[in-house]
């Protein structure tokens, strides 16, 4: 029988991830993977969440065990709130929804506003999980050029008023996944300012913004926000553990209301015992000591990167920005039209990359780009990956 | 700032569940829930799934704090697939995705067919979870009536032959939410049939089927299904933990396909943790033992709350139907046009049950009917639970 004809619209052009795809080739464990987007493992403290989750399990059984409310556990969206507030992403008024992890907040926040054919501007390249939870709503998504100190903000001023219809601004301004920049102050602050002039909201994603190994930090655009236009995804993914699947999703209580009616018909609640793992985790350590050891690794991680690329990549024919923090750096090749030849070569030669159609508006248009990522993989592995890489690139470059 | 101008068209009519509300109101420790679909947390095994999270954290913590994958990790579908094999729910060319919870299955699922516009019949009354899952892909909801044996199948039939862009017919057949009836196999045969006739899919909804106390097994809509026209949404949230949010979605695998990218871009994939205690716990314990005992409780409950209904129910007014299973239990009360009063006055007198209207395919009509639940409150409870409920009756009838 062939199910396509009960298809809804929206899921037709859905195609399964390329990263998945690859990852399923990547079963081989000679590959060594900069593909993936996995926080370092080495460091999870998983002596301490495993006596706390005993603990919870002996002690209030009931209240890990049976249903929970759909806005989250009181003391979990205090947990939320703390973050929030040490980068003034929480204002009066707002509410604090905690979620099974921050891209249910981004999927559930776009279900809520967006109509058929609603335009959405996001940055180009972004982050793959998201666009695609646009696209289900069958949007319109209209991609701006990020720059080395993120979105072009002329073109993002062009694109609205072009199109005044625009609902929603979606960015990762710090650390951006793929491209590991971060915006600066002044762009930061006339996106804000845009955005109350034409009436968008946005959604501000920010799952790496602890995760800063050198340079100063920069507000978050919910800080700098007068007019209650933007809305605040954050994430326990990548400073605690992401198979936990904890976020939240911080903005006016009006229209999170809806989110929350959205997440009732959808998971009814993030599971309690991972909650009440991370409201006893923040009680009993001090996170932002554990944050800052992932912030070391990475920035250890992130040199070696960099310094094998200087070593082994072919002078002048791939071009990169250093990242301040976050766990991703991109590279572009100008010489080329296409990438895939040499993502193709590499996984032959036992590492793994992602090519930058990955994170395109248009995922059919050739890309001349790639994503690396330095919080998985071991810093021995990291380089070894990047020599090979290099010769891959030596070769076909 | 009002942010209704933002709201998608799918949202607009979505109230807060009046459910919810009176929980809120039921804050005051005094107060009685018959209302809620709590499962009995007095049996929950907290020791043994202290312990597994304890050691699964020891053993295995990259395996419980890294990412996992969408469908669902490898030994978490081996328990589903056993579940649903004693059911004869799993088929050959099936895939199982693990969901956080039934209900993301019943919302992913939904959202991967229908289409604005699209018709879904259901049981009139039904569970309002789903209901508002697929009302917010705005489709047209049609309610068949619940009989003492299931769906009124003649009515059914008509609504087909009436309805041939029909695409989904939903269905709770054993211990239904909120009827509690079951329906028979007769019935089943010829919905099936039906189903396939009509080139419809059934979503068949099982959280209760293990609760059965009295009476014979049923088989699944899903194992009467010889044309792939069914797919079968199961849970965890009755036979182990509600908690925890572990359910399951099986069915042809060309069409899950889509739903599992939609749960790609909603949650990423479940909890690992809570995944990886399910499994341990049903590796090393019995869950059929386990769920036994619920059955026992669940039979004792049902019994104390017949009856004192039987005992303090003012004779001839309220009408039910006995459950051989589940948690609850369906009252109307056929003199009145609304059940409103009745509920108000019992909250006053400190006890909570909900009026049928919640259940409804036209929430704003009035209704004669409140649900019962017997599975949460201590069996001395429900029975001052049930005088008080019928002393208001006595009253207010």
């Amino acid at each position: 029988m062939d199910y396509s004809k009960y298809f809804a619209d929206r899921v037709v052009p859905m195609k399964g991830s390329a990263i998945r795809e690859m990852f399923k080739r990547m079963a081989d464990p000679e590959i060594i993977s900069l593909a993936g987007g996995n926080p370092a493992s080495e460091l999870f403290p998983s002596d301490e969440l495993s006596k706390i989750a005993g603990k919870i399990l002996m002690t209030q059984p009931t209240l890990a065990l049976q249903y929970g409310t759909t806005d989250g556990y009181p003391a979990m969206k205090d947990c939320a709130r703390a973050r929030a507030e040490k980068v003034g992403a929480v204002s009066e008024g707002d509410e604090i929804l905690i979620m099974t992890g921050a891209n249910q907040g981004i999927d559930l926040f776009a279900k809520s506003i967006l109509n058929k054919g609603d335009k959405v501007i996001v940055e180009s390249p972004s982050f793959i999980g998201s666009l695609n939870a646009f696209r289900t709503y069958e949007c319109e998504l209209i991609g701006i050029e990020v720059e080395s100190d993120g979105m072009n903000i002329d073109a993002l001023e062009k694109a609205l008023a072009e199109n005044p219809d625009t609902k929603m601004i979606y960015t990762i301004p710090t650390f951006q996944n793929p491209t590991g920049t971060t915006m600066s102050l002044a762009k930061r602050e006339r996106l804000v300012e845009l955005a109350a002039k034409y009436g968008v909201l946005v959604l501000e994603d920010n799952p790496y913004g602890d995760l800063r190994f050198s340079g100063e930090d920069v507000p978050t655009l919910k800080s700098l926000d007068k007019n209650g236009v933007v809305f605040y995804a954050g994430s326990f993914s990548k400073i605690l553990s992401p198979g936990m699947r904890l976020g939240y999703l911080i903005g006016p209580a009006q229209l999170l209301e809806k989110t929350e009616m959205l997440k009732q018909v959808n998971d009814v609640h993030t599971p309690m015992l991972t909650q009440l793992m991370c409201v006893q985790f923040m009680k009993k350590y001090n996170i932002d000591t554990y944050i800052k050891k992932n912030r070391e690794l990475y920035g250890k991680k992130c040199k070696a990167m960099v310094e094998t690329m200087e070593e082994t990549f072919p002078a002048g024919k791939v071009e990169w920005v250093v990242p301040d923090g976050g766990i991703f750096l991109w590279c572009t090749c100008p010489g080329i039209e296409d990438i895939t030849p040499v993502v193709d070569r590499c996984l032959e030669k036992k590492v793994a990359i992602v090519p930058g159609s990955n994170f395109a508006i248009d995922p059919f248009a050739p890309s001349n780009q790639f994503r690396l990522n330095y919080s998985s993989a071991s810093v021995e592995d990291i380089k070894e990956g990047v020599r090979r890489l290099g010769a891959v690139l030596t070769e076909l470059l």
